[in-house]
């Protein structure tokens, strides 16, 4: 029955050499992996505004300079990240250039802080989609956590059926938005152009401001810089693109760094030229699009486009988490798990650990995210620092043809994601805490996790674990209940093994059980010893374990290999296991984990 | 450090031996077993008054002559009871006496609807008591229901420490409610007496009432007559009293059945007196005593006490569930662990079963468990009726000495408790109709059960079961992922056997492994047969199973025995488990449960 819905959910199994199918296009690449960073359109202007409001709405005009500012930084960053595509064209983006240059330990704070804001990603964006609709239809407003939940699992799924079907359903609102903002920028700039909106609705650069602190300024500018996370993703998802994909994956982040940068700058414009200031009900593209549109068909699918990219930009996270996690599997710094490929190839644990993270923030926070988004942002800028730092030194080492503009790029970009990671630390220190906090605890859970998996691979390797202990004989160990069926078949199992020696065990509660049953047994199987061992406490495992302690540190002396024997009912129907004592599940794993015996199980199906 | 805390919370195991000493004397029993009878008393005149109201305080009169029935009642279940529990002197109550009499459906009848209402004794009484203490305390208001779970699992732990340390603590408020009680009964009759209270408070005996229906006066009745259950718990928990076990327990009855008919006479008679009327906020028993004293201390502890003990009613419920578990699953109704006594000799699945569904009725209600309270006396009123039918039936056939006054008790019983059971029906259908679709329900699911249990009983016995199969030779699989320690020393296991035929299986994901491990395997182990499955759909345990179909059909056709080896790893700490794939854990399961094979686990631990 899981099996059917398993199939119905996410598709029949894929075989591996299916795998190239399975590659993106850049049309249907950018649509995936750039939802993330385009939606930050939606609320990264805004953000600017709501710190320059706070000196009044004659400091607007700043919000051109630092829109700028963002540009030149977001210029920095494409080129500077389609310099790492060709430089690491296996992905693994700023974890792998940051550990390749930098050192592990660099590596893992990339690696980590990445991993976290992937996880961060979801939970922000579904939260402020769902926002979005519930904003719309009040009455759904009681039921926004539930709704989130449900978006997020409707991705997960989609993600586990696989990438290219996923990218071709959400293709679509992509490109929807990116349409509905091209269409509102262009009738915005028309009007602004053939004179239909005054010009006094807004100061004039370069008007004098009161009380504006260069603090204030860079304050700004980074919360304008969270406009541009998501813009590493593609970095880390290069193996999803169709080959030559590193020519693909550096095509693809320029068309994503244009259209960033236009939309960017086309939103920060028309805000400034209306003169919007930032309000609590209404966000300022819906107050752009009213102004440009007023409320008709446009202004309302203007809206909707957007409440669906803020949704689908947790798919970048779908797409990116699950390859990073591969990345940091290999080096053995994470469980093995997220290396395997599921039945559709994706990387279906990275999906699924994903999804849990992401539902349980929203859980946690009530789908009240937003206090999350400057977490969030560092999250990115640490990373984006590391990697630019990672291929300066890189250029310095390798010193290719032509590295000394490629050097320049990098420690430009560098400086200003440096800069940008200090300003959330100086102007929103008691939201980016815990930061500080997390990130260390991950990666003392990493290097606990590596070296782990390095001595299991020391122990396992035959040249260098123990050598292999030779065995000389077996003691088969027989704990009987009465004298059954099941019983008898399991002796005779052992007997045909034909051990060296056979101990039946039997542990009765009450003293007048014990010479029955010897009496018993002696009649039915005077070839097998009996031991009974006589609990006064009930319990079965208790003096079985001591028992089997004795024999085995006897067995030992001379090499021998003590086994247990456990039959085990298995019922017809699944609920009838509540009929049974799980006895032989409990005694068997108490077995395998306690000593060192060989545990072997001998099933006794029922047939009704 | 799961035990350390078990030892803490429920004290050391007990020998079986100490039995003994977990037995109850006749004042302990009687605090008990008697909390849920005398805690009836705080709503049971209530009840009455509740009927008559609705006619007008005019008719509260009649409260005399239905008490002096509900008193009728009473002596004949007490006289009735205590000829069962001579009859059936190792308890089991009604369920025992109409299994014996009346056959096994009216014994699943009584069995069912009783084990039902001691979880509806257990969530009605903690609700009630909690609800008194949120009233006194309405900041609390809003914790009722954890504050209710939290006395479930205080009242479940004390029984899990055993049934006579749970006595010692609750025995003081039992006797300090029916103190509080004869001290409020003896001053308000002292004060009538001595002319203290006006006797124009109410309408004189024999007074005409308009439009009162007998209807209503049975239904009167009827829900007075809730203040009798709890009567049955003695009967059920014969076996937890000191030797001599009936006497004393019949005994305790009596006394229980005195106190019962003084409190709730004394009760019913001065409200009556005092001329009260039932008040949504204020309960008659608050209302009689600060009449009585005003609100002086006096009037708190009988307040205190009222609160204290119908909590503790639950705890009849404790001692009498887990006893009528124990005749049901010895008669193979109910699963098997009921039958076990825990570290402290108590049937502790039983009391944790009673303590899970409480909370889970308390979490369904909320803690508003009122409405419970008409099922929770239709429940107990359905097997008293089978019981005294049962009892008379037994005289009828055994004619005993003297039988014919102990005939007319049960049959006088047998009738009184059928009128109040239909009454119910009739009066309350609205609230009592569930019990006419659970019980059919949960005695279709004893019945399989029972079914079960025979038909395994059958199969396993040497007598009935099939013959057990010859074992003519072993063969045996060892899957391999690797040329490893692990793998080595399982095969050195294997090799010890000397079974007759020894496969290597590998399941290679991808083409090329396939030749490569070839090669590396011959080399190493010529002697050793490997097989190699290519899985194309990266699975390890589909290609596996469908080749051990293959072996075991080909072995089974010369009784051939096909053992698979599972190597597991064993990791050092817990945590370490979640790095490893379970793999051996589900290829385990699915071969014990999906395949006729031995499963054999070699462990490998792993030293660090």
């Amino acid at each position: 029955m899981f099996m059917t819905l398993k199939r119905l959910l996410i598709g029949r199994p894929l075989k591996s050499t299916e795998l190239g199918e399975q590659k993106l296009n850049k049309k249907k690449a950018l649509a995936i992996l750039s939802s993330d960073a385009l939606s930050s359109v939606a609320y990264g202007p805004e953000q600017i505004l709501l710190v320059l409001v706070t000196v009044g709405t004659v400091a607007f005009w700043y919000s051109i300079p630092i829109g700028i500012g963002v540009l030149v930084l977001l210029a920095a960053l494409i080129l500077s990240y389609r310099q790492i595509i060709f430089a690491y064209p296996h992905g693994g983006g700023a974890y792998v250039v940051s550990k390749e240059n930098l050192g592990k330990y660099p590596g893992l704070v990339a690696g980590s802080s990445l991993l976290v804001d992937y996880i961060l990603t979801v939970a922000v964006s579904v939260s402020a989609g769902t926002d979005a609709i519930t904003s719309a239809f009040p009455s759904l407003h009681a039921y926004t956590v539930p709704i989130a939940i449900l978006f997020v699992v409707f991705i997960t799924l989609l993600n586990l059926r696989g990438v290219t079907e996923s990218a071709s359903i959400l293709a679509y609102p992509v490109y929807l938005f990116v349409i509905a903002l091209f269409i509102l920028i262009g009738a915005g700039v028309y009007d602004i152009l053939t004179g239909g909106v005054p010009s006094e609705l807004h100061a004039p650069v370069g008007t004098p401001v009161m009380g504006l602190s260069l603090f204030l300024l860079l304050k700004a500018f980074a919360s304008g810089s969270s406009a541009l996370t998501g813009v590493e993703a593609i970095s880390n998802a290069i193996p999803n693109f169709k080959s030559p994909s590193p020519n693909n994956a550096s095509k693809t982040l320029i068309t994503m760094g244009v259209l960033l940068a236009i939309l960017f700058s086309g939103i920060v414009f028309l805000a400034y030229y209306y003169g919007i200031s930032p309000l609590a009900e209404v966000t300022v593209v819906s107050q752009i699009a009213e102004q440009t549109f007023g409320r008709n068909g446009m202004y309302y699918f203007i809206q909707g486009t957007t409440a669906l990219i803020l949704i689908l930009a947790a798919n970048t996270g779908y797409s990116a988490f699950p390859l990073l996690a591969v990345n940091l599997a290999k080096d053995k710094f994470i469980p093995r798990m997220f290396t395997i490929r599921g039945d559709r190839l994706g990387y279906s644990n990275g999906i699924i650990m994903l999804g849990i993270f992401s539902i349980l923030l929203i859980l946690m926070f009530q789908g009240q995210t937003e206090q999350l988004i400057p977490l969030y942002a560092v999250g990115v800028f640490i990373p984006f620092t590391l990697s630019q730092t990672g291929m300066m030194l890189k250029w310095l080492r390798e010193k290719p043809e032509g590295w000394v503009s490629r050097f320049i790029i990098n420690t430009a970009g560098a400086i200003i994601c440096f800069v940008v990671t200090m300003m959330f630390f100086l102007t929103k220190f008691n939201q980016v805490w815990p930061v500080l906090l997390f990130l260390p605890l991950i990666i003392l859970l990493f290097h606990r996790i590596n070296k782990h998996y390095n001595a299991v691979g020391e122990q396992l390797s035959l040249a260098t674990g123990d050598p292999v202990l030779p065995i000389e004989g077996n003691v088969v160990i027989l704990p009987v209940a009465g004298i059954t069926h099941v019983v008898e078949q399991s002796l005779n199992y052992v007997k045909s093994l034909s051990p060296d020696q056979i101990i039946a065990v039997y542990i009765p509660f009450e003293r007048e059980e014990e010479a029955l049953f010897e009496e018993k047994w002696n009649k039915r199987h005077p070839e097998v010893r009996l031991v009974t061992l006589h609990s006064p406490y009930r319990s079965i495992i208790q003096p079985l374990l001591k028992f089997i302690d004795v024999v085995d540190r006897k067995a030992k002396e001379s090499n021998y290999q003590v086994t247990v024997i456990i039959p085990q009912f298995i019922p017809k129907k699944g609920w009838h296991n509540f009929l049974h004592n799980q006895t032989s599940f409990y005694i068997r794993t108490r077995l395998l984990y306690q000593k060192d015996v060989v545990v072997t199980t001998v099933p006794y199906h029922l047939k009704k």
